[in-house]
């Protein structure tokens, strides 16, 4: 089975909202096993919906459609649909009927835009929408399937979840090709490339290795075709078991794993306690260790000393450290980290403290220099980063490299 | 001039990427007063390209290409278009040059495979890549223009900026069309649309409106047509004033204004400074402040206190407070925001307490349950919000909800 992707929204073609619908559909399409050809955006206008819907009929046996079904009257796709398939608007008593209660419960009034929400072109299977007021539609045109879903993320994602996906899954039979992704930190890409390239040499004809950099990190994406799903996925096992002898400390995890869910596993495997202590980072180090579900158990807190009073005040940080060396050195950064530790009583802290950008910087400390530390019940390490000009990429790689150190120490030193 | 936009990438279309570059790129070219027909998204592959190219050739006068131009194998963009052009690949000495300086600055070796990022088509004009090591090609058929970039986004971003958008803006001279985008906060989209309906109903005939929502705010997008950008924009000017009339409240900024750069804005007048308290937030509610460049001039500090133990040690909360009413309750939320205001020595203080989800939710104190204090010079003020399931969105909502209960005050009451 060949998929394509269309979606609709003007705000898409000024570049004002980012295409995240997309690669969530794409995602979970291939993890059916389904390719996706094309990703298509278009705008709210009847004639682009009708060119992209003749060019991907005649292409694929799939075709996913997000955006243009909200109540406001920049809203065109239903009506383009109807254009489209020679059919007219129908009410769709259930989903009227489920209008109704969204509203009530809310306590508002059914106005006659809401209700027009309930109405479908007469050849469509409408799909519910629990989290919203436009339903889905599914059509089927010469054995081909189109979706047509609403923009919204979380209620596209939902009915896709709850009502499309699976009805997909059984309908599909295509040949299978396997994909892992490998997440890697601490090697840029030409650099990666040099330390696997006997490895990748190696790798049999079936294969396919793609390098996906980020800031600070790498993504290598490793594919095989085979006969069945389970055969290329044992092949691609195989592979990644001899590349793991290679770069061991370089792979941080598979998949959609983040740095912060595996250093919260490990945290948890050891039943050890973290806090942190930021400067440069302003909270996103904190952010991105809250970010994953039940941090709570590992996780007590943060002091973010911006302002180097409370570096001073809150932290304990010495009035001659900040004097004789400044706030972004070795000596205030190990303060900071150890100071974290005793206050909140934790195994581990870890501090940042550097020159995020744009303006700050110095000769003796530019814009992008960063110093890291962790404390530990043992020792407090410290490194030293020079990174780019960029302020919001400076704040993530510092919050990356702080979480890679703990990484490191959590694997080897436990 | 007509543009699209063809991004290339297998990462793409198995949705591993987000394509963030097409977003950049269609905003640059509005800007400029370019209409985007289309973002396509296609596969590594040459004929994809050939096709893709084929087709946009055949609609628009200008196509931007981004992606494959890396030194791993994967990258087969510069050998499709070889193909495409019916050109060879020749070395580009300058280019040759600066890989020389790029690399012995960092004091690595020139490697073969960094080599050959200076091989070019023969027909294109190299674009100078400051930030990496494989350059832009521009290449002109028939007087229409084609550019292909680097996929890594702040390298394609300076090329535009220094090299590619001057040129285009030189040679531009389409119809106009203005766009405005005002940010609102604190009406759903329904509820935005029954309360500016009669301005709506009253646009005139060359205007468009479009509603956008994201979790917690609504954007509104505003066209108009007109015979030059001055006179569209000072029609949507004069609208613009008439709906500041009718929501003066809820509109907080413009275009890509943040609420995070409003409230910065807005301390920074009253010369006033700013820390907060952070329980279910963990640091986001910090980060969006610290993410403004600045923000050190009026932002002190954060005390995240994960655990209950932390709100008591380092803010201070009573455990009386904690024992009779939990950590998320008013009391708790109160006390935390006057301790921040306390302790950091600053005019403001924001707190959060809340339920993020997915765990940890009781029939009292359900997932979503957030409350938020504003501690100021005369008053504490406190809201309690009841958002939805979703970990990430009931972060967000809570840290745009403090930063906006800020926003107003200082508004209303300074």
């Amino acid at each position: 089975m060949t998929a394509e992707i269309i979606s609709i929204g003007d705000e898409l073609l000024i570049g004002q909202v980012v295409n995240t619908n997309a690669s969530w559909l794409a995602q979970q399409l291939h993890a059916l096993g389904i390719s996706i050809h094309r990703v298509l955006a278009i705008s709210d206008n009847p004639d682009e919906i009708r060119t992209a819907l003749d060019d991907a009929f005649s292409r694929s046996d799939l075709i996913l459609m997000t955006g243009g079904l909200g109540p406001t009257r920049d809203d065109i796709t239903k009506h383009a649909l109807c254009e489209y398939f020679g059919v007219g608007l129908v009410i769709h008593e259930p989903t009227l009927a489920w209008l109704r209660k969204f509203f009530a419960s809310r306590g508002w009034q059914l106005n006659e835009t809401n209700r027009k929400q309930a109405e479908v072109p007469a050849n469509c299977e409408p799909i519910p929408n629990h989290n919203g007021t436009a339903p889905g539609m599914w059509f089927e045109k010469n054995g081909k399937i189109m979706i047509s879903m609403p923009g919204v993320p979380f209620e596209m994602e939902a009915m896709m979840e709850n009502h499309i996906l699976p009805r997909i899954s059984s309908r599909n039979d295509s040949h299978y090709v396997a994909h892992q992704t490998i997440q890697t930190y601490g090697a840029g890409e030409s650099y990666l490339m040099e330390l696997i390239r006997d490895w990748e040499d190696a790798l049999p004809a079936n294969f396919r290795l793609a390098y996906l950099p980020q800031p600070g990190m790498v993504r290598l994406r490793i594919s095989a075709y085979g006969k069945s799903r389970e055969s290329a996925m044992e092949q691609i096992d195989r592979q990644i078991e001899a590349l793991q002898g290679i770069i061991p400390e370089i792979i941080f995890g598979y998949d959609q794993d983040t740095l912060e869910e595996v250093v919260g596993k490990l945290l948890r495997q050891n039943n050890k306690t973290l806090s942190t202590a930021e400067s440069c980072t302003g909270g996103y180090l904190a952010h991105l260790v809250t970010s994953v579900p039940g941090s709570s158990d590992y996780y007590f807190g943060s002091v973010i000393a911006y302002d180097n009073k409370i570096k001073h005040d809150l932290l304990g940080v010495s009035d001659e450290s900040l004097r004789n060396f400044g706030a972004v050195s070795q000596q205030v950064v190990r303060e900071m980290a150890e100071a974290a530790r005793k206050r909140f009583g934790t195994d581990f802290a870890l501090a940042t403290s550097g020159v995020a950008g744009p303006a700050g910087g110095t000769p003796e400390k530019p814009v992008g220099l960063v110093w890291i530390a962790l404390a530990t019940p043992e020792i407090t390490l410290t490194s030293r980063s020079m990174f780019g000009e960029h302020r919001g990429r400076n704040i993530r790689r510092s919050a990356l490299e702080a979480l890679n150190m703990l990484r490191l120490y959590l694997l080897k030193d436990l």
